[in-house]
């Protein structure tokens, strides 16, 4: 057992998954779930996610606290949580952006910051609740922790031994190195394929266009399902990486469309080749 | 048995599944194939894709020839193909775009131009050539035909037969609407696509970013897997429609790029939200 009792705000897909590998695998005693929703809460303790639903107060007991709702919340939960923390209390995170996350963390903890570990697990999936939960989510996955120079070695030693006891690969970035590399290879996507499906759903013929799409269209656009107040929260949270991510891809987007008006077949077919080398070369990377 | 001789054009993913699948349903006698490449076309007769490799002249002799090579080509084919046409021969094709195809055909072929059916089969991978090709690939999918004013009964009924005995539904549309419906779901998604994965790969530290793509990238960007010679071609094939796609395109990035520049999370609430629900509804007529 790495810890007795784990605290978990946000009992869905995330929070959710990460209770149940850590049950399964006999990493923790008892799970304690806190959240705005109690319906969510019934739930989540019916799919044996939590084992009781808590407040505020009951949570701060917990050895550890997972944070795992939407961004947006970070500032507030915090503030609810802080005065409740037991000496010890280990608090951790698994927010999409992680700059805002530690400023908000810095400003509601005080000297209890030192026992904040940001963290981003590297997974998911457009599905969300806790209806969503699987004890395989972080199975082989990664999961990135940005410590701060205060953070304490033995809260990072904690969450480190936690989600490799869910099957989790743990590496450290600086956070803001994190916030602009996942603008680029998630948040700048999840846009791009929002910003797709809206432009065709807005359009009055748009029945006659969503008819024939087919699987590449499914594939680009997978991330258009996912939690749309989630990715509010992010593109709020991380907002300058996300601007410059975008004026960059609107500059790539802006070349093809030169290229393509001006009838430049080798212009096209040098961008489409670097893509599919690049893109051949990526997948030879990952295991799955 | 519906045709006694098919001639394919193009023995890669397209071609070969369209020949695979009409031999296996008994709906074909000998198949042939042609295409400047020896090398594929003994690899697809190792594969059992086509039963023989003929020059242009014994391609005419067929009572059907399929055209499923790059569209670009589909002037150049047509013209090496024209003066060889038995009597009462067929000619389709498989592009992605239609107008212009229809355009070469009727300059090509002449009175002939009543025997071509332009056709679209909405199918298909990131995979290409010869050994990607397999007999299932049109089950349940959808086969576009656009045929024209000149365009014989007779013909279109062969080639319809021809689609359904290999699983396709087929459908007509009107070419200008067929080419600004896939400009919009497929030659744009492709496009972004690849612009996103070119636009990391030319970043000298890409690495960086591609070491934490996931999941949704990977899916995201499957289609910049896609041949970069095929999808030059049908850029420039549907210029006009595939511009005015980016422009619109590149308008709805705007109006997000506002948005979280100026922290409007209502706005990108609103666009997220209509864009999931848009996608469901959408996910809810598919079939596969």
């Amino acid at each position: 057992m790495i810890v007795g009792k784990l605290a978990i705000v946000g009992t869905g897909l995330i929070g959710g998954s990460f209770a149940l590998a850590l049950k399964q695998a006999g990493a923790v005693g008892e799970v304690l779930g806190v959240g705005r929703n109690p319906a969510r809460l019934t739930v989540a303790r019916e799919l044996g996610l939590i084992d009781r639903a808590v407040d505020w107060a009951e949570a701060g007991q917990a050895d550890c606290i997972l944070l795992a709702m939407p961004v947006g919340e970070t500032a507030a939960v915090l503030k609810n949580l802080a005065p409740h923390l037991k000496p010890g209390a280990i608090v951790t995170d698994a927010g999409s952006t992680k700059l805002t996350v530690v400023e908000s963390a810095r400003a509601a903890l005080g000297t209890r910051f030192a026992d904040f570990v940001p963290g981003h697990p590297i997974a998911g999936s457009e599905q969300s609740g806790p209806g969503a939960a699987r004890a395989d989510l972080y199975q082989g996955k990664r999961v990135v922790l940005t410590p701060q120079a205060e953070t304490r070695a033995g809260a990072i030693a904690t969450v480190r031994a936690l989600w490799e006891a869910v099957g989790a690969q743990v590496e450290t970035l600086d956070a803001a190195q994190h916030d602009r590399v996942f603008a680029a290879v998630s948040h700048l996507p999840h846009l791009a394929a929002f910003a797709l499906v809206d432009d065709l759903a807005q359009r009055a013929d748009g029945d006659a266009f969503f008819r024939f799409a087919a699987s590449g269209f499914r594939d680009f656009t997978r991330i258009a399902g996912s939690s749309p107040e989630m990715w509010r929260d992010i593109a709020l949270a991380n907002r300058d990486a996300v601007v410059a991510e975008l004026d960059t891809y609107l500059d790539a987007l802006q070349i093809l469309r030169q290229a393509v008006d001006a009838e430049d077949g080798d212009a096209l077919l040098k961008i489409f080749s670097r893509a599919r080398t690049a893109r051949e070369h990526w997948m030879k990377t990952q295991d799955s």
